[in-house]
């Protein structure tokens, strides 16, 4: 297992958010980087991580099987707000890769202008209105083509599972739910 | 509120069960302390957080309201070879207050000799068969006075959302699982 994933963090980040999915997708045996936009970041519940690469250190043509985008309002906003981290989104977008996003990150992509029309989305009710251009779903987790959504630290869990059912298989997913007991509504 | 929780974090903790405990406490108003082994703790999967303030420089005699202990094998082992923190769990056992153990935590417990008898528990599967002198079940999550016990990662949210009902109130516990789009099986 080769793949790598980028989830990028920033100071008012969803630490619940950003720390399941690290969590369960090095489980799964992906390549998992941190990149955030400082030496410590500071969530939005205080936690400090001390993330695996500064966002600005990363090359702007680097290239990831999938971006993962936490939520937490202030942290989607600093993650919306860094040029450096939209030139990256918008050259693994056009090229394919997975992107996900979770809670609030939806707006780094509406931001940046990097989705558009009628793309099956989710998020959390909080941003809602920011999303009204697009097909708005209350589903916990959905996947239109190359763009997964999620709604909120309540929902990372199963969000997580499905990036591990496309990023590996379905199986791996289940064997990490049954690991961690977590069973499925 | 001014209820005082102390979570203490090692290296080789599972990073979910800590933050996701930490994250939805805080939430509720609680005034979380989070205690590690090392200046930078490295969770289980390589996670790195920044305590709060290192466990040996606590009081001996600190008094919390709670004490909730995350699992990962390793980082459990380590929080209960750890001297210090069992003087300050023995303490506040003694004064009866609520002392909460997920995933291999109650190791922590038992390892040195601070719950005993029949109290009814649970655990990750992995550490059952160190419990056998307990009364096991296999509820996600289980109080028994004092002591409130979990099975994993996949368990934090509700173990978590059970300690904000008894540290502060059920409709405070409902209110967060809203916001964080958690609906109950």
């Amino acid at each position: 297992m080769d793949k790598n994933v980028l989830v990028p963090i920033a100071n008012g980040t969803e630490e619940m958010e950003a720390v399941v999915v690290i969590d369960i997708l090095r489980r799964a045996g992906l390549n998992v980087k941190v990149a955030g936009d400082n030496d410590i970041v500071t969530c939005s519940r205080g936690l400090k991580i001390i993330p695996d690469i500064l966002i600005e250190k990363l090359e702007k043509d680097a290239d990831f099987d999938a971006i993962i985008l936490p939520g937490g309002a202030q942290g989607a906003q600093n993650l919306a707000d860094n040029s450096h981290l939209a030139t990256i989104l918008e050259a693994n977008i056009n090229k394919g890769r997975l992107v996900g996003a979770i809670c609030a990150a939806p707006i780094v992509l509406v931001h940046n202008g990097l989705i558009n029309g009628m793309v099956r989305i989710t998020s959390h009710p909080s941003i809602k209105p920011a999303l009204q251009n697009f097909d708005y779903t209350e589903a916990e987790v959905i996947r239109d083509g190359n763009i997964i959504t999620s709604r909120g630290a309540g929902t990372a869990i199963p969000f997580a599972l499905e990036l591990v059912s496309i990023l590996v298989n379905q199986a791996t997913a289940n064997k990490i739910a049954g690991d961690i007991i977590y069973s499925r509504k």
